[in-house]
């Protein structure tokens, strides 16, 4: 794991054991959510029921440790009282901590439709559209996860640049489902499990986004949600 | 608004008075995103174009209460150090916050496709399902926010109750939805603009859920989430 500069600074080793164990704990939720989100495109792509199942089997997992993450940070604020970057980099855990829930979530939704699909037989319509996007998300994944572990702001950026290619490619691919069911009615059913999982993973990205969005609060010290790429990238130069 | 007995124990007038400001914005916060989601739908079912635009444009009073909401529990937790019950609001209050925006955007989505919807003219299919479920929502929303304010477990329970009768009537919507597609594709990208507002309601009855749960985890000290009905129930009976 990378190096964590916030980690190394403290007076006070209790202090920075507990930070240091929730930090590897979010680590680890985040390298197990990246997997899963990579598993369930498998499992779709590759009409695998097995592997389409474990992804639903291990949301458990992953809910599992988004609740001792949040109790271990309600613990450090009880008792730790910290400040400053300190104080930054629990609230940004916290909220990250959702996001990676919810992209568990997403993974879980994919699976249960790539299940249903492998029992119904495959559709191909979309698959490229899903393996482009699904491949852009999970570099995504990784590079917020990455920037949050190095607290690299220009890695936080690239992300949020990222997302933005992601909503375009979203749109584009959800027209071309649009014709394909237009010209050919009787996959509909089948087609529009594509499209939920399209949008599924536009969400993905969106949550990435927003991991990325905690870590430049984390180090910058500005919330920069709600604001254009744009915009952040003039403040974080500043 | 109702008294929240949390705000009236405490030593420090300062204390009581950051808890009081906060709470009281983010009640207001509440209100606005009830009214979004409730002048969303009707944009939507009497295709209001002029509302349409309103509640897209009214996403960013959303957002600036979010930003405002983390920003003053941020400086509670750093200055006045909560312990406790306190503590408990603060992260309930910063949870809920985050769900609260998410609606506010699923209300902005709607919304959009109201507006298209205004533009192409309306959709008659699934209009009947979208004011039902969209009543219901509506409601859950009130409740949760009630909830919150009286610290009253017993209506956060209906919420949990109301989301388990929104997840189901939503699957059996899509069903007839799907059926209309299929028997007149001739209508599928309208059919499939009312199937992403079904879906919009779905989110918000979670987001709702989500803020029940936190007031269940901030009047009981424990953590619901990824938890059934029954066993919260049995929890909270204990």
């Amino acid at each position: 794991m990378p190096n964590n500069p916030v980690l190394n600074h403290h007076i006070s080793s209790q202090f920075n054991e507990d930070l240091q164990d929730v930090n590897t704990k979010f680590m680890t939720m985040g390298g197990l959510v990246e997997q899963q989100v990579a598993n369930a495109i498998h499992a779709l792509l590759d009409t695998d029921a097995a592997m389409a199942i474990d992804v639903q089997f291990q949301d458990n997992t992953v809910n599992r440790y988004e609740t001792e993450i949040d109790e271990a940070l309600t613990l450090i604020l009880a008792r730790r009282h910290p400040a400053a970057i300190d104080l930054r980099m629990v609230i940004a855990m916290s909220k990250a901590n959702t996001d990676l829930e919810r992209i568990g979530d997403e993974a879980a939704k994919i699976a249960r439709i790539a299940q249903s699909l492998c029992e119904e037989g495959g559709s191909p319509r979309g698959y490229m559209e899903t393996r482009h996007i699904g491949n852009q998300v999970r570099v995504m994944i990784h590079d917020a996860l990455d920037s949050f572990a190095r607290l690299d702001v220009d890695q936080a950026l690239k992300v949020l640049l990222a997302d933005a290619d992601i909503d375009r490619e979203y749109q584009s691919a959800t027209r071309t489902l649009m014709t394909y069911m237009i010209e050919d009615p009787r996959h509909i059913t089948r087609v529009i499990n594509v499209l939920w999982v399209l949008r599924s993973l536009e969400r993905i990205g969106d949550h990435a986004r927003n991991i990325s969005e905690q870590v430049i609060y984390m180090v910058k010290g500005f919330d920069v949600r709600h604001t254009s790429v744009e915009e952040i990238e003039q403040k974080v130069q500043r």
